[in-house]
Formats: structure tokens, C-alpha cells, sequence
């Protein structure tokens, strides 16, 4: 089986802006090819496009507007792990020799349809992830007394990251006083706690062992690849307080690897909502169950960015298909010791933690320079 | 690399009937346990959905809906052709070894929004397939001559194939005048001219070189895969005699699976306008160019079913996500001798022609018995 590397990768700010999609996916595509001058369009032989977004043939239209002429184009939909399942594709075609460089572009508008399950009337009247969000954080306060304030500090520290990241939805920082007093949405539930839909794309490259070092001179490898998809609905009998998804996702990606997660520097977690940093943090086995809280406590006091350097979603913005997209590039920026002020010393192995609708489903990805 | 196998299959019957497309999805995976009472939900591993309606997160819920909690799963779309680069993924799922078993449903509803192309203006004011289709039409009449005839007897051999397809839209058969005097759209097509939009569902079953022999007696298998994206637009230079991206990956294919169209035995092709099977037969290599009229009125007048022996999308409908799907099920029914009536003889070689957008992308695969 061939090895796969990421090679190149280009990101547009996240924000609030009504931006047209196809011209999203430009932006993040024409600044990975200014990155990466040697790199032609006709060594791209994949364009796999990750979105919500309800236009159709957005693969085709982007190599079209690109000038690319790819062998397989499509688009990969899964609402907020879409970008991962994207490169999780784009790696199985390297890897299975139909391809040699994958173009993988997340893409998101802020009105986009994915941020509601309309599907599954068991999650709750209005759909919207918020109701999910409530009961796991409910279910997290009753089981392991997480307090508002523990949930304040994952969001303190993620804004706090953000500062540094030039393409996120704000670098402003927040006092644990200015989160606590946030608005209030429900009852476990406050402003702070949530991640922000909005308008961005993210671009990567992957390539085979053969092109890897044409195209970059520090290519990040893919080592493990885990995922599960469960229960799509509320109905089953479900742990609110951890995710089995999750769970699943990092063993196979771990045992993949032949790593531990001792053995990870860095890490990008899909904090939709607060309380889901901690149940990640403890379902992947950076702390034991109960004890993410303190875990986070001593990053944010240490002014230790190990934890979603980029400032996750809540700090860096949510477009649900440049997502796991823009972690993948963050982990890979890190890996190559180009991650400026927000630079992890020493990293050498990375984790990519990337979920959907309540971890119905999870990606975990090992990466290692 | 892995080989891979066609293993099982569902079908339900292509419709004019507004179904829910959950219940779509349901029906053909039930279907194709139902006919496999050896299948476990336990051995798939990869579930993926090709459709293009606006409904997210659809492998989750068909997982859910049908009991498989698998690692890979995601909505896959291209259109038209989104059937065959859903089985494509499946493909580089398996062969890479990130799994062994994949379960892929296409699904639409008569009323998809895949039906239009919004984006490119350049394909005419209603954005209608119907626009380009007569683009095709005119050229093919200019420069070959061809006549209304020779495209009435196109949808009359088709007709008459979809006789004995349990799952076509309708079994009607037409005589050549009847289809000549079929409702006039445009200066060059007649309705009797297009592949009808309708509610449908396909599901098939990839399986490793491992598990195949457990799953079935008979599997049929991948032998060669082209594909190729090139212009979404009108607005290039384009010869409107002939799509470019079909020759491109029907070379590929050949290629891959060192086989000629001598080899073929029986053929899928995606006869979105009757222009569209001429050209096809053309472009593969079945005919020399201008010439397709010729070999289509010989299958016709001797009934030989070799090309589209299930009616093609103009006998048996077009879904457009289960199209590429159901061609897959046809070729896979025929290489194990299991068509029925329209079971041509010794058929040991299968060729799947499916392609979205005037042809702006193409899917050319080979398959074995």
C-alpha cells in the first residue's frame, strides 16, 4: 500500500460574511497554489470537495474555475466530519494507486443546511444542535460535578489560542468573568459554550510517496485512520456523558499507528461545544474520565497550547466542511514547526479529532513528520 | 492492492411515485439482505450514499435505519455519475485495506434538485438538461447525418430492452413511428429522445478478495476504472459530436484492465439523449465515429440486447443517484448469468458507462466474472 503525505494546504479567514461558495473554494485553492509555486495544476489528479452546502457538482466547478482537469471529482457530504471522510477518501485513492495528488477543499457558507439534523425529531423540536449540546452537558454536570466555570475555561482557553490564528473568526480574549457572564441560551447552555457557524474554506494536498517530496520539503504522513459511525437518533439506549464514536474511532487509529496517545504532542479536538472537549480529551485517553476538567485547567494556566492550538471551533469559527480540513492543516503547520506564535515545541506526532451530530460519528487521524 | 468484487445487490422499482428517500434507501438495502440471508450487518465496514438530494447525513441514517454501525460513512455527489464515484470510493476503501466490506445505496427522488445544473449559465436559460441535449443533438445531425430516425430507433432498441427489467419505470414497448411521432421539445428532441426523471434505488455490495467467497458464489470483479473531469462549462472550446471525458476514461479503464472493446460482451451506457448512446458507442470504441446509428439499428433489427440490455436510462428511468448503481447490479446480474430474459450469452466482460453534465464527467468501468 502506497504511504500518503499532506504536502500543500491554503485556508481563508472564517467569518460572518455572505461569501458565494464557489468563490470560498477559490480563495482557499489559489492560496495553497501560491504557496506552492512548483506545484501545476496538471500533477493534481483527485478534487474531492467537502460541503453541506446544497449545490450540487461543486467538484467539477472548482477544477473548472482552477484549471485543473482531475480524474475523479466529487463531493463529500457528512455534515460536520465531512472534511475528514474527504481526505479520508482522498488518502484510500493514493493509497489504492487510482490516484498520485489529491486537491481536497472544505467549504462552507454560514447559512449552511448542514447545521441542522432535520431527520431525527428525537434530538430534539427544533433540530438544532444546541439540544443536543444541552443534554450532554447535563449529563457531564451530573456525572463528574463539571461546573459552569470548568466549562468557561475550555472556552477561555480556546479564545485565548485563537489570538494567534490569522484566519480565525476572532482573536479577541475573554476573561472566565466575561464567559461566566455570557448570555445565557439554556439551561446548561450559554453563548460561550458554543462553537460559531460561519462562512470559510480550507485546501489541502495530499500526495503519494512518489510526488510527496516533488512538492514539499517537509511532507506530514498519514499513520492512523479511525472511524465509527453509530446511532443516528436518541432513541437507543446512550451514555450522554461520553462518546462511544469517539472512542471507537481513536482505538483503531492508535492501534493502526502503533501509538499511544503518550506518544502525541499535538491535537486538534471538535470542541462544538464545550463540554465535548472534555468528553473527547477523556474518551481518547488524554485524561481519565471526569478529569478532562483539570486536564484543560492546567493547559489554560500554563498557557499550554498543546489542546486545539488553532483555538478549536469556538475560537477559531465552525464551517462545517472546511472543519476537519483546516484541523488537518493546523496539525500539519505544527508537524513542520510553521506554526509561528502558536508553535508546540518538539511536535513530531499529531491527532486529529473530528465528529458529527452528536458523535453519531468520529474521525480520528494520526499524523507524524 | 486488494481486489475487489461486486458481491450483492438490491433494487427497488424506478418510479414516478413521490417517496420519502429514507424509504427508497430502505427498500433496495433490505432487498439486497433479503437475497443474501448469509449477510450480516456486522461484516460491513463502509456504508456510503450516492444521491443528489438536498438531504444530509443519509449513510448515518440508512445505517441506522438498517442496523450496521460502520467505520466509514458518507453521502457521495457528481450529478449524474455519482453512482459510479460512489462504487469508485467503495473500491479504493477496500483495495487500501481500510476495509473489506462496503455497502453503497443510491437514492433520488423524481423531484432532485440534480436534475439543473444552476451554475453554468452557459448551458442555456433554463439550465435544463434538454438545452445541451439538443447542443449534442444538432452536431451529431450536422456532421454524421444523423437522422430523427436513427435516434427513434435508439430509443425503440431501449424500449424494448426495458421489456423484461422487473424494476424499469414501464415495460411499454414502441414501434419506430410511434416514437417518431412522440411530443416534439425542441427543434431536435422528442420526449421518446430523453431518459425520464424518477424515484428509484440501488443498492450493491464491494467486498475484499477475503470476504467475497463468503459472501457470494459468483462474484464479479473490478477490473478497470476510468474516470475524467474536464470543462463545466460551454464557454471552451468543446466539439459537441462527441464527449471527450468518456474517450478519456474508457482509455484509462481499458488500460488498467488490458482488455479491448473486443472483450466487451455486454455494455451499460448512459443514454441521458439518444445523441448520448451513439456518441458513447463512438467515443469507447464499440463504433468507428459517425457509425453508431449503423451498429444500434443491427442490435435492434436482430434483437440483440449486448447494448443497455435493462433499457438503458430511457427505458428504465434515471434516478440520478441509483443510475450508476443500477448499472453496476445490471452487468454484475449478466456476468453471472443471472439476467433472465435479458441474459446475453457467455458473457464473461462488462463495460459501465456513466456520466454527468453534457459530459463533463465521465465513469468507464470494466467488470469480470
Amino acid at each position: 500500500m502506497n504511504k500518503v503525505a499532506i504536502t500543500a494546504y491554503g485556508n481563508t479567514k472564517f467569518s460572518k460574511e455572505e461569501i458565494p461558495i464557489e468563490t470560498l473554494m477559490l480563495n482557499a485553492t489559489k492560496s495553497l497554489f501560491d504557496q506552492n509555486p512548483n506545484l501545476s495544476q496538471k500533477d493534481i489528479d483527485t478534487v474531492l470537495v467537502s460541503t453541506n452546502d446544497n449545490s450540487k457538482y461543486l467538484a467539477a466547478i472548482i477544477s473548472e474555475l482552477s484549471g485543473i482537469e482531475p480524474r475523479i471529482s466529487h463531493t463529500v457530504e457528512s455534515l460536520c466530519n465531512s472534511g475528514t471522510n474527504s481526505i479520508v477518501s482522498a488518502y484510500s485513492y493514493i493509497a489504492s494507486g487510482l490516484g498520485d495528488v489529491a486537491l481536497v477543499i472544505g467549504a462552507e457558507r454560514r447559512d449552511s443546511p448542514g447545521q441542522t439534523l432535520e431527520w431525527d425529531v428525537s434530538r430534539g423540536e427544533y433540530k438544532h444542535p444546541i439540544f443536543w449540546g444541552s443534554i450532554f452537558t447535563k449529563a457531564h454536570k451530573r456525572k463528574f460535578n463539571t461546573t459552569e466555570e470548568d466549562l468557561a475555561i475550555v472556552s477561555a482557553k480556546n479564545h485565548h489560542n485563537a489570538e494567534y490564528n490569522p484566519y480565525a473568526y476572532s482573536n479577541k480574549v475573554y476573561s472566565i468573568d466575561e464567559l461566566m457572564n455570557s448570555k445565557i441560551l439554556t439551561e446548561d447552555l450559554k453563548v460561550s459554550d458554543c462553537s460559531r457557524p460561519c462562512s470559510g474554506s480550507s485546501a489541502v494536498l495530499l500526495s503519494s510517496e512518489k510526488m510527496a517530496p516533488k512538492i514539499s520539503e517537509s511532507p506530514v504522513w498519514i499513520k492512523g485512520i479511525g472511524q465509527r459511525t453509530l446511532s443516528a437518533g436518541f432513541t437507543k439506549n446512550q451514555d450522554f456523558s461520553s462518546m462511544a464514536s469517539t472512542i471507537d474511532a481513536s482505538k483503531i487509529a492508535f492501534d493502526q499507528a502503533k501509538l499511544t496517545p503518550n506518544d502525541v504532542d499535538v491535537v486538534e479536538i471538535h470542541d462544538a461545544f464545550t463540554v465535548c472537549e472534555l468528553m473527547a480529551l477523556e474518551g481518547i485517553g488524554f485524561s481519565k474520565k471526569g478529569q478532562g476538567k483539570q486536564f484543560v485547567k492546567t493547559l489554560y494556566e500554563t498557557e499550554n497550547k498543546k489542546i486545539n492550538p488553532r483555538g478549536g471551533l469556538i475560537g477559531a469559527g465552525h464551517p462545517l466542511g472546511a472543519t476537519g480540513i483546516a484541523q488537518v492543516i493546523e496539525t500539519t503547520q505544527q508537524l513542520q514547526g510553521k506554526a509561528e506564535k502558536r508553535q508546540i515545541e518538539n511536535a513530531h506526532v499529531g491527532l486529529v479529532h473530528n465528529m458529527s451530530a452528536a458523535a453519531t460519528s468520529s474521525t480520528v487521524l494520526l499524523l507524524e513528520s
